[in-house]
């Protein structure tokens, strides 16, 4: 089994709840102690506008990362592929992967935030196509070896070599972030690895791994579970207080989160990873009891081996609070009992 | 006086020459050698398409020598802005800043390549109108503090607010290359910092230095001749054949870059800083000698002491061998000489 971060580092830490509420070079050094620890990848957001000071160059971040760490992978989650120009965008992507010499993970969304669509000037609307545009220009980008030309509505680019080459080949891995069926659906078709969301109770969970598999093994292909990265909330609490302080502080984030998704103007909705969990109905506390992996480290044992249960073998773990020793108490009470376990994973439908 | 490096990596070093000639992180290696020599900035290319992966994103690759290095200056020679979305790169820009804790010179430019313009299916024509749209909105995106909204046939962009805040302020030094006298005029006017080229003789040099200084005396404003960075041919050249080597090698350079800078379709030549040299009539050879810092360690103390008598205290040098050798000669042998040696400038009209 693997575990890894997801999160990211704030100019400015201040009151508001982003991601670690750790600066950019405390949050580096974070991500140094994860990478002694034995954590195996740390994912970075893309956010802008928020006035919280969310990572928003992320792929210069993990340019960063790449030059402070030698083992851990580094991920996006995501890259929000309409607001880059798919050249520059092709361009970082391969000069990560040189950087990091192959650590790379391209995580990549249409985008979900109204408020990030508004801010772009770009109508929500033209996302998919964008997306899948871009995608399809950047895989012939990652490969092509000769000078080519291209010309859409959207772009024209002509006699270009996209360089550096990438080290990873074809090109790094491509991650979708998808909560739906079929999106999911989709997504196994595309050849796409799976980013899971952190709102989603335990028991969607097995049921969107089992929606992956089941789509691949349809087109006679393996099913590899590491391929599926599932995002939980990170809280360590060895007692009550801790616990109470925990949900506080995941709550304002979720509130936050929710705020920023949605806007009159647009429909959020469409792409929003939170739609299918019942935060707003039934309080932010219930995610995290009945989603993250929250408590002492005996509790956190049990969550992790539940999500294994249902078939999930990489864990992204989004730790609020910066706190270096939560970080410890994970790596040396819960990992060691399952960093070993690989059993097959056991298709929910059998 | 101060010395720098003007440069770039290059992913597959390969029999062409481009900069100098290392890879991604040799040329890390190479950084952090500098800074430990008191070479006191590093200065990145950017260019794309070429076909012999010289530096194309090099804001990644800046944010990475941020995490390697920490006390040598990092600068951009140059971003051609009209290529990037601005909202993007003030992102990236002040991401640097907080990433290198206020290190970075944001050297920018209009681009002079007609493969690169073409590459991108921008008119050269509209370069200068994007270059001075795209600085006017960043130098607003990083001071103003409120959410705030822009609209221009070009762009629109609504309620934004570009974070992280830069560490330099109101932001990091923006540097221009410029060649001619309305140019380097027009620069001092802007408020930029100036980049002068590696192709213009010695002679050529002390004029546009004392164009810079009078048009900012015109304002009533003090010369800084640092704010003056003078790029140079750096050619360590112990005996006859390392010359002739080092001419061989430093002709390759010249000739490629003319090759790319023109293209019948384009009038490249409007922004191409080789355009006041004499290279293609007198040969490449000519180029070095009449500007390069060029020689043994006592000539190469006189070319920079003739710098120094034409009112430059910033030298860029510009090494294509990669070798480690000619880094610590220089640095041992004649900066000594020259570290502490800051005499006014002497107007050439006195």
């Amino acid at each position: 089994m693997k575990f890894g971060l997801f999160g990211g580092a704030q100019a400015v830490p201040g009151e508001v709840v982003t991601e670690a509420a750790l600066g950019y070079h405390e949050y580096g050094e974070y991500i140094q102690t994860a990478e002694k620890l034995g954590y195996e990848s740390a994912w970075m957001v893309e956010h802008h506008f928020t006035g919280f000071s969310q990572l928003s160059a992320t792929l210069n971040y993990i340019s960063y990362l790449s030059g402070i760490t030698s083992k851990i992978r580094l991920g996006s989650a995501v890259v929000v592929v309409p607001w880059h120009n798919p050249v520059l965008l092709a361009e970082q992507v391969a000069t990560i992967d040189q950087l990091s010499k192959g650590r790379y993970d391209f995580g990549i969304g249409r985008g979900y935030r109204a408020n990030e669509f508004n801010g772009f000037g770009i109508d929500m609307a033209d996302a998919e196509d964008i997306f899948q545009e871009s995608i399809a220009f950047m895989r012939r980008a990652f490969t092509e070896t000769d000078r080519w030309s291209y010309k859409s509505d959207r772009y024209t680019f002509n006699d270009i070599i996209v360089e550096p080459p990438v080290v990873q080949l074809p090109h790094p891995p491509m991650w979708v972030g998808a909560g739906s069926e079929n999106s999911i659906r989709a997504a196994a078709r595309n050849g796409f690895n799976l980013l899971l969301d952190q709102m989603t109770p335990f028991e969607g969970i097995g049921d969107r791994v089992q929606q992956y598999r089941d789509e691949l093994e349809k087109m006679g292909k393996d099913f590899d579970p590491y391929r599926i990265g599932v995002t939980r909330g990170f809280m360590v609490a060895n007692n009550d207080n801790e616990r109470k302080e925990a949900h506080i502080l995941r709550g304002k984030f979720i509130s936050e989160v929710q705020v920023l998704s949605t806007d009159k103007r647009y429909q959020a909705k469409a792409f929003n990873p939170v739609d299918d969990n019942d935060a707003e109905t039934t309080g932010t506390d219930s995610v995290s009891e009945n989603g993250a992996v929250l408590g002492n480290s005996d509790e956190m044992g049990e969550r992790v081996q539940k999500l294994y249960d249902l078939g999930v073998r990489n864990i992204l773990l989004h730790d609020l609070s910066g706190n270096f020793e939560g970080l410890h108490q994970f790596a040396e009470e819960v990992m060691p009992h399952f960093v070993d376990k690989n059993d097959p994973v056991v298709a929910a439908a059998e």
